[in-house]
C-alpha cells in the first residue's frame, strides 16, 4: 500500500481529543441521578450499561425524542416510541441504555427484549408502566445478551449504584460509547428572567453511521427547568434540525438513532410553554446546547483528523442552503482532499453542482463565492477561491496550506441568491476510518 | 496508524488488473482511425491527447451523447452540447480528448479554449464547422495549456499519426486515462438478420468521481452500423441508464462526464430506426456493450480490491429498485465492510432502510430477502442472510468468508413487492482510495 509520508505524519500527529474535549468537572440538573456498570456484553470489563433516573417528585416530568427515519427501526426505537406515544411525553422517569449490541433487525425477539429492559426498570422504579425509555447501540443483527443486561439492571438498582457527582455522569457518558475515542458530555447553566438558574446536561455517542436525519447517534439531554411536553417536543425537533441533523461523518444513517430530552422541573418556576415570554430564549439555549453536543460527535468522527464547518449563506431557501452544505459535507473527494490538506476547491464546487436542490434558482453559477476561512485569529481571515463564479487563478497557495494545516477548518459558500443560512459540521476521511470500518466486527 | 495485518495482506494481494482486463487484440469498426500523442500536459511523456476520426464518405454519420447533470458543466461539455444541438447529431466526424486538465470552472476563457480545440480539428478535417466533439478530464479549475494542446493537434494531423490497428486503439484508450490503472477498451462483433457483421468499439476512463448520472467518466463508442441520429440518442440514453448510470466508486458526480457514440454507417445496409425490425436487437447489443465498458470503470475504481454486483429484484418499481441498489452501492460502511471481507449484512439492511424511495410500498420489512451469491461455481450458490425480513442467526460464517474472499462479489436483494429489477456495480472502499485522493494534486 502507498501512503505518502505527509499523510502518515498527519495521522501520527492526531491530537489528544480526550484531553481537549472531555470536561474535568461539571454542574448537573437537580434531582437526576445516574448509574453505569460493566454488564459483560462488552469485553474487558468496559462500561456498557447506563441508567439515568429522575428523582423529582414535585411534578410530572416532560419528555420528548427524535428518532431515526431509517425504515428498519431497531427494537429500542420502536419500544421508546410506544412509551412516548402512550404517555404523551409525561411522567418518563428513566432512560436505560446499553452499548455493544444495537438490538436492531432482531425481529419479534428483539422487541420482546427491549420491552423486558423497560419493564424491569419500571418495576425497580415503583412499578408505573410506560415510565422508561430504552436505547441500544452496537452491532446490528445480533440478539441482545438479555441475561447479562437484566443482571446488570438488577445490580444497578439493588446495590444502588446511583450518584449525581461528576464521576457518575462521566461514567454513564462512557457506558454508551462504541467506537468513540472519548465520552461526550456537555453541561451548562443558564438564567431566565425569573432570576433563577437552570442546568442543561447532555451526553451523546458517535461515531460511525453519522449522517443527517439521525445516525448511530444516541443523545440525551436533561434539565431541571419545567417545560410543557408538547413544547419540549417542538423545541427538541427544532434544535435537532439545526444540530444533530447537520452533521456528517460518513453519510450512513443508522437504525437506532435517538435523541431524547427530559425536563423534570425540579426547580420551582412556571412551566415553559409556547406562550411563555422566556420561550424564545429557552429555545435558543437548547439549540445552542444541542449544537455543542452534536459537534463533539463530529470531532470524534471515526478516524478523523479535521473538524470542518461548512457555512452556506445568502441562499434563496434554508432547505437548499442545507442541501448544499450536506452535499459538500458528504463528498468523499472533498473529505479526502481535506485530509490531504489539499486546496482542491474544484471538488467543493463539484459537490455543490450535483446537490439535488429544491429550487434551481438557489444556485446561480455567476453569483457563487467560495472561501476558506481562518479558524484561528490569523490574517487574512478569508481566502477567496471563487468570486462571483470566477475561480481565482492566483490563489495564495502558501496561505491555503497554512489554513488547511489547522485542526479546525471552515468552508464558506455565499450563494448570493437570497438571505437564508445553513451550517453543517463534518470531518475528513482518513486511512484510519477505513481501518476502523474494515475491521469493525473482528 | 493502525492497519490490521489482514487488510495489509489484502492490499498486497491486489490482482493484476491490466493483465486481466486489457485485451491483447481486437477488431475495429470500418472507417474509423485514431491517433494519440504526448502533448506535454501530463508529465513523463505520457499520452494525453487523442483524436478519433471517421473517414467514411459514403454517408453522413450519426452522433449522440449523454452529459453530466452537474450544475457546473465544464467547458468541453458545453461546447460539445452546442455542436450536437447545431447539427442535430448529423455529420460529426471527430472527437478530440485531452487528459491531465479538465478545463472545468474556467469561465469564458475555458469555453474559448474548448472551442479553439474544436475549430482546429475542424480545420484539419476539411473546414466543416460543427463536426468535432471535445472532451477533457483531469484537475478542475486550472486553465488548459492551450499551446501544448494545439501543437499536439497540429502534429497529429500534419504527421498523420492515425492508424486503425490494435496498438493505435490501445494507445488512444491510454491517452484519456488519469488515475486509471489500466486502459479500458472493449470491442465486439455482432450479426444482424441482414447477414452482415458489424463492430462496436468503446473506450472509457474512470476512476474517481464515479457516481450515477455520469461521473469523470469519459466514454466513447463507435460502430460501423448506420443508425439514424434520433434513434441513436434514444439508444444511448437507454443504455447509459442501465450501465454508466448504474456504477459507483465514490458517489461524487463530476463536471465533465460525457459518453458519446458515433455510428458512421461504413457498412452498407438500411439505416436502423425505431421502426426497424432489428431495433430491439441493436438496442440490446448497445446496452450490453455499454455495461461491459461501465463495469471496467468500476473494476478500476480508485484503490478497489473488490468488484461488487448489487442485484435488486422483485421491486414494485424499477426506480425504487435502482434507488435501493444505489444506496447500498454508495454506503461507505458497506464498502469498507466488503474491503474487510466482513459479512456485516446489517450495514446492507441499514443502507436499504435509509434509501429515499419514490414509493414506500416498494419496501416491506416483512418480505425482504438478502443474500450473498457465489460468483464462482461453488455451492451452495446463495448464502441467505435475511429471509422474509428475519435475520438468519445461524449463518455459515465459514461459507460467508469463502464468498467474501472472492474478487467478485454479488449481493442479492429480493424485495418481494413487485417484478422490477435493477443492477448496480460498485467497489470496496480501501486505504488506497484515501491515499490516492488525499494526495491527488501533489
Amino acid at each position: 500500500m502507498r501512503i505518502s509520508p505527509a499523510l502518515l505524519q498527519r495521522t501520527a500527529k492526531m491530537i489528544d481529543k480526550y484531553a481537549l474535549y472531555v470536561p474535568k468537572e461539571g454542574v448537573f440538573p437537580k434531582n437526576f441521578k445516574v448509574a453505569s456498570i460493566a454488564s459483560g456484553v462488552k469485553k474487558n470489563d468496559a462500561l456498557d450499561l447506563g441508567v439515568i433516573v429522575n428523582t423529582n417528585k414535585s411534578r410530572l416530568s416532560s419528555a420528548a425524542a427524535v428518532f431515526t427515519t431509517n425504515k428498519f427501526k431497531a427494537a429500542p426505537v420502536l419500544t421508546s416510541k410506544q412509551v412516548l406515544d402512550a404517555t404523551r411525553g409525561k411522567g418518563i422517569n428513566a432512560i436505560v441504555v446499553n452499548s455493544g449490541c444495537a438490538n436492531s433487525v432482531t425481529g419479534d425477539i428483539g422487541n420482546a427484549d427491549a420491552q423486558e429492559m423497560v419493564s424491569l426498570v419500571n418495576s425497580h422504579m415503583g412499578g408505573t408502566p410506560n415510565s422508561t425509555l430504552v436505547m441500544s447501540t452496537g452491532v446490528i443483527g445480533q440478539r441482545l445478551q438479555l441475561d447479562k443486561i437484566t443482571n446488570g439492571i438488577n445490580k444497578v438498582f439493588n446495590d444502588n449504584k446511583f450518584g449525581d457527582d461528576f464521576q457518575s455522569w462521566l461514567n454513564i457518558a462512557k457506558s454508551i460509547c462504541t467506537t468513540d475515542t472519548f465520552p461526550k458530555i456537555v453541561t451548562s447553566k443558564f438564567s431566565l428572567p425569573d432570576g433563577k438558574q437552570y442546568t442543561l446536561t447532555g451526553m451523546a455517542k458517535g461515531a460511525g453511521m453519522i449522517c443527517p436525519n439521525m445516525a448511530t447517534l444516541l443523545g440525551y439531554i436533561v434539565t431541571d427547568l419545567p417545560i410543557e411536553s408538547k413544547t419540549l417536543q417542538k423545541m427538541l425537533t427544532y434544535a435537532t434540525n439545526r444540530s444533530f441533523n447537520c452533521i456528517s461523518v460518513d453519510g450512513d444513517m443508522s437504525t437506532n438513532d435517538t435523541i431524547c430530552m427530559i425536563a423534570n422541573g425540579a426547580i420551582e418556576t412556571e412551566e415553559i410553554t409556547e406562550a411563555s415570554s422566556a420561550y424564545a430564549q429557552v429555545q435558543e439555549q437548547v439549540t445552542g446546547f444541542a449544537q455543542q453536543l452534536a459537534q463533539l460527535v463530529v470531532r470524534d468522527g471515526e478516524g478523523s483528523t479535521k473538524f470542518v464547518t461548512v457555512n452556506v449563506r445568502n441562499s434563496l431557501t434554508f432547505k437548499d442552503a442545507k442541501i448544499i452544505a450536506e452535499s459538500i459535507s458528504n463528498s468523499m473527494l472533498v473529505k479526502t482532499a481535506l485530509y490531504g490538506q489539499d486546496a482542491n476547491w474544484g471538488r467543493i464546487l463539484c459537490a455543490i453542482g450535483y446537490a439535488k436542490l429544491g429550487n434551481v434558482k438557489s444556485l446561480d453559477e455567476t453569483k457563487i463565492n467560495v472561501s476558506f476561512v481562518a479558524t484561528d485569529n490569523s490574517e487574512p481571515h478569508e481566502l477567496k477561491l471563487v468570486v462571483n463564479g470566477v475561480p481565482q487563478l492566483d490563489i495564495d497557495e502558501a496561505r491555503a496550506s497554512e489554513l488547511l494545516a489547522l485542526n479546525d477548518l471552515e468552508v464558506l459558500v455565499d450563494l448570493g441568491t437570497g438571505t437564508e443560512t445553513a451550517q453543517f459540521w463534518t470531518c475528513d476521511l482518513t486511512h484510519e476510518y477505513v481501518t476502523i470500518n474494515g475491521d469493525y466486527r473482528s
